[in-house]
């Protein structure tokens, strides 16, 4: 087992110089770096869904005033992230544990990162010395830049890779045996063009949350959390959620200028979330009931070609008008659309190789997704265009959902204006228990 | 000149499908890709600031509820966006004109992009046909993202670069003799690790807004009407502003996790701005009056290495302490620090090399200038270290007064932990009038 003395200090200061971040239940027994406590009587670890809209140094932006009322627990039967409404900004990140770490390594870190993630969720900092109290001698427990920000709605969706579970032969955890059958690498695709520098991961954080230096703080935090045992592979930001999980969310836009995730999967839609996105207990592995299957896919853009394409070309291409949104079989954004319908011409309404109709469930056996994608920009290439796209993601019940989709779009028209340059699968345990921590199931 | 027909179309529909967007004028005659109409009868540009409140297809996110509210001019004596209450996000862009460009197309360019910077400001879209207007048979004007998101507080500031009165010698645009003889590469400073390719460029557009989205667009719009006469060079997204220009702005934290602008100018600090900031109708050239400098440094952050030192020390390094900001002599965050102030040590309170000591007006002459940086996050590099710091921008009265105040930053212990990879200086002309275009006085 690697030692953490390097990791940031479990600081033993009695007075916290944020007098308004309650201390951590004093009966918390110290695990791991930062001090996970185990078991029911830790009661600590079970905040509130109330109490970080008071916590923190009481300075505020004035997007505050409405980040401050959404906050969300961290503990539950699913893990937050997947179903809660969808937050304005992304920061994803994949994680590879280090040579020389063992089964104890990877608990202590999730329990550790549970630890922190719970209290992040709730605006609180790291740990109860955090950002400002403990020895002065030592470094903080948080970084610190979340100081005086709200919870704004984070949550922290954690994932197990295929490679956690076994990697070239290798059964380092002792967890081969309990690899998800589905759990492996995403079959390749017609047109991946995937770097291997944006793809897999032993593990995945999702941070989202409606400031970015939110979500930011949450990874660089859990990042930090992690030295000495897993190491940050890549990462990704996101903006301009590209899609909506409850109707109150109006229907976001893409990069290329249209509507995207009108017929996503709702979270009031308790049918179609046990159908198409929560593991089932009669599902195998017994471990992941309430969980579910990430994939993420980078999805990059030619976004100066897209805008060079007439108006009547791209909406052909999508299947539905650029400004509202509509089937191109008549309606508005929420009409369904008619696959029958034809136009003057006779042809179909919305043409065979439209996105939105090989995508749709009606010509996929009822199959959907949850999708819960972001617009990227990282830049520009050195031709002066920007580096931009869709990081997409979505849960399902089973990988095998995104990968029939994903097929059933190899003859999308819209391909020649993408590429899917990264790629991941993970699992998604479901919600830890109060006092316990993401993962618990698979090591019990 | 090179030929326009390969940007942008200006299509000739009539109806607008658009129809919460109100027409541009029909007297206004086109001139360059998208139309800019001058002269004193071109009264549709003169936009108020409330034209943009209702503008746009009537979808809101949650936060355009207050960010609707904010909708800034783009015409005045001042450009918007150095003075205007900081936002949220930025999108900053430079951009080189492109070979066999004549000064037309310069000019051209500049009325093409007022033209489009004066709508997206006021929540429109860049061009009267927009994003689903104009004939279904042309590519739309404006790319779509943005449908249905508020103005969001947007404010597009333009500058020229050194490069653009005079390049290698060549003087490409008639321009030479405007050239203000303080606009000229920055002298390379201590431990300047510069990145050619993070660095200067002919022409620059800030693009700031509290949605992210927003400022996007408007990068992404402006780059693609700059289409066969300049091309991006390089970009930077930011966010969690690291300033404040009003006083009821709470100072916001860099990735140090300290509080960042405490002492910055102020809008409603009109002497310090005359003092500071604009360019006097008395100073050389007569066309910069009203007018600024602006200077961008990337600089990198080592966040790693920061996040271990002890707490003490990152408060001797900054000179304030981390929760509240104060200066090390005592008081709160907006206590006046006392450099002669001395611990109980005998030494210094506010440690002569600290960041804020050396920066600070008093040991500078009275020097101040407008901060107006924001964080970054871009990606991680290949050690799973987060490439992350702070985007510096800055607004003077003249570039001396930043090399002044880098200089003295030369002993600065902070330095162990940043590094500066990017850099650049513009001009900042004054603010357009109505109907003018930004830049005007330069081809009087």
């Amino acid at each position: 087992m690697t030692t953490s003395s390097t990791g940031p200090n479990v600081t033993g200061g009695t007075a916290s110089a944020t007098e308004a971040v309650p201390p951590a239940s004093a009966s918390l027994s110290r695990r791991g770096v930062l001090g996970l406590a185990l078991g029911a009587g830790a009661a600590g670890l079970a905040l509130g869904a109330g109490a970080g809209a008071t916590a923190g140094v009481a300075v505020g932006r004035a997007r505050e005033q409405d980040a401050a009322a959404s906050v969300y627990d961290f503990f539950g039967a699913h893990q937050a992230g997947i179903t809660t409404p969808v937050q304005d900004h992304l920061h994803f990140a994949a994680f590879d544990m280090m040579a020389r770490t063992d089964r104890d390594d990877l608990v202590t870190l999730l329990q550790d990162w549970s630890y922190a993630a719970a209290r992040m969720t709730q605006g609180l900092d790291v740990s109860a010395t955090g950002a400002v109290g403990g020895s002065p001698e030592a470094p903080p427990d948080d970084t610190g830049e979340a100081l005086g920000l709200a919870a704004s709605g984070l949550t922290i969706t954690f994932g197990f890779g295929p490679t956690l579970f076994e990697n070239d032969g290798e059964d380092r955890y002792g967890l081969a045996a309990m690899r998800p059958a589905q759990l492996e690498k995403l079959p390749a695709f017609l047109g991946d063009d995937l770097d291997p520098a944006h793809s897999g991961g032993d593990l995945c954080i999702q941070a989202c949350a409606d400031d970015p230096q939110v979500a930011v703080h949450a990874i660089r935090n859990l990042s930090r959390i992690a030295f000495g045992r897993a190491r940050l592979r890549w990462s990704q930001l996101g903006f301009g959620r590209t899609s909506r999980t409850t109707a109150a969310q109006s229907t976001p836009r893409n990069l290329f200028g249209f509507k995207d995730g009108t017929a996503n999967v709702l979270a009031t839609d308790q049918a179609a979330l046990d159908d198409h996105v929560w593991v089932a207990a009669s599902d195998e592995p017994a471990w992941m009931a309430g969980g579910s299957y990430l994939v993420a896919r980078k999805i990059a853009m030619l976004i100066e070609t897209w805008d060079r394409v007439r108006l009547s070309e791209q909406e052909a291409i999508i299947g539905r008008t650029k400004g509202a949104g509509a089937p191109l079989s008549g309606g508005d954004e929420f009409t369904e659309p008619d696959f029958h319908a034809t136009g003057a011409d006779g042809e179909p309404a919305i043409p065979v190789t439209s996105h939105m109709r090989l995508a749709h469930p009606e010509l996929n056996d009822g199959n959907r997704i949850l999708r819960r994608g972001y617009n990227f920009v990282d830049g520009n290439n050195e031709l002066g265009r920007l580096d931009a796209g869709l990081f997409f993601l979505s849960y399902q019940r089973s990988p095998e959902q995104f990968v029939t989709l994903q097929r059933a779009l190899s003859t999308d028209t819209m391909n020649e204006y993408i590429r899917h340059v990264g790629s991941g699968l993970w699992a998604i345990p479901s919600g830890a228990a109060p006092g316990s921590y993401v993962g618990a199931a698979l090591f019990a």
